[in-house]
């Protein structure tokens, strides 16, 4: 009896079209059975919202010839949802989603549409990795990051089925040739802060301004060695484990009301 | 000399026009001076996410004759950052966001636009509180919620001012009489999981399906008291303290990579 194949569901945050998520399906494609339902449009910022005041759709799109693909109207934690409850007839063994143009490390997860996938993943048990690669180019060089995901991919396939339904993971790899990373680190997430800056505008006609949100980022632990953002400082690919609790336990203890 | 008045800045995901913003408004005003940055539409579901794909605009709204108040295109995480880099002259001492119009305990908390703006404050080490009540009808009666929300801001504003830049909570509001309502409990989030419904419609004339993403949830853990929804279930005021930290640091210490 032949064995069945791992069931891999594959979304992204930059939309169907992006480069990142071809190379993603083509990096681990040898590794399972592929069914993409990622988003008709680019999705950047959405984080883990969901679309409740309008109603969603999808579509088949093509990616490749081999490989069941679709394309959502919502938001990148919609295709997972609407693929786990109405597209595929059984429940994946892996979620993965990416590879995103450009880095999901500190509290850029917060605004993340790819981990936003990734974490809507894992409140349902399902084994789940984000992939980013430190670069946003529309025609980034895909070579490093695929690598990467094939090897962490394989690695978490590989593991005992109960630890499995844990793992959420927030992969950023640095844009360098493979030769020149270092290796993988398992890290926390760096504090940080984004100074914000609104680039000022005025419509052409009636002359009221609107904002282009900008900014830059402050990392407040730079030498801090167990952080993601040290990591790929650093050269090394950073893993972060996820969880989906957000309860402060230390603060639980402290605080008095 | 006369002291300043605590700067409170308010939001939510409901949007301006919404009962429960007046209604927090209306029991915090003696507290301090109030500036309103919220959204000028319903912007439930969205998380923590942002808007980088349009520009921003804001213009004064009106919500009572002696409040500032403004609306704003974006998501209740935009209000946040453009009321604390664009609109206000000074740092808010403390941010509300709320009353949001149904729970945000549980996993909710991820898809919660009003907890979304809470965390954007965090963020900036501005203590964040974010209200929600367990009611979604737009009329719903806010005197109990109201109650607590002004005596939660209070204690917030009395603490001291190291320990407060770490307060970033999750309230959650019974839909009860106040005095059915026991007290304050300190809580953790619940762990438990939607399991979506989509239900099918089709385009009137192109006759193609359509979803609405509904579901029911279920709570994995309904004896534990130091729980949200227990707390909830049981006539408590939930507080969960919380962390913008996404880290799973038990899994850090077991990941082998």
């Amino acid at each position: 009896m032949e064995e069945t194949k791992p069931l891999i569901l594959i979304t992204n945050d930059d939309g169907i079209f992006a480069k990142g998520l071809k190379e993603l399906v083509r990096a681990v494609k040898d590794l399972g059975e592929i069914v993409v339902v990622a988003p008709d449009k680019a999705q950047s910022g959405k984080g883990h919202s969901v679309t409740l005041d309008m109603p969603l759709w999808y579509r088949p799109s093509k990616i490749d010839e081999e490989i069941r693909a679709f394309k959502c109207s919502g938001t990148p934690a919609d295709c997972i949802k609407i693929a786990l409850f109405k597209v595929l007839d059984r429940t994946p063994d892996l979620i993965l989603s990416g590879i995103n143009h450009g880095s999901n490390s500190s509290i850029n997860i917060l605004y993340s549409g790819t981990m936003g996938a990734a974490m809507e993943g894992a409140l349902h048990h399902i084994p789940s990795i984000g992939f980013s690669l430190l670069n946003f180019a529309p025609d980034s060089d895909f070579t490093t990051a695929g690598k990467y995901a094939k090897e962490i991919t394989q690695k978490v396939l590989a593991m005992d089925k109960t630890f499995q339904k844990s793992i959420c993971l927030n992969v950023n790899i640095p844009y360098n040739d493979p030769e020149n990373i270092k290796g993988i680190k398992i890290c926390r997430q760096s504090a940080g802060e984004w100074k914000e800056f609104f680039d000022e505008r005025y419509h052409p006609s009636n002359r009221r301004p609107y904002y282009w949100l900008t900014g830059d980022y402050y990392n407040y632990e730079p030498q801090e060695e167990d952080t993601d953002e040290w990591a790929l400082k650093n050269g090394y690919v950073s893993v972060q484990p996820v969880t989906c609790d957000c309860t402060d336990y230390k603060m639980m203890n402290e605080l008095k009301l």
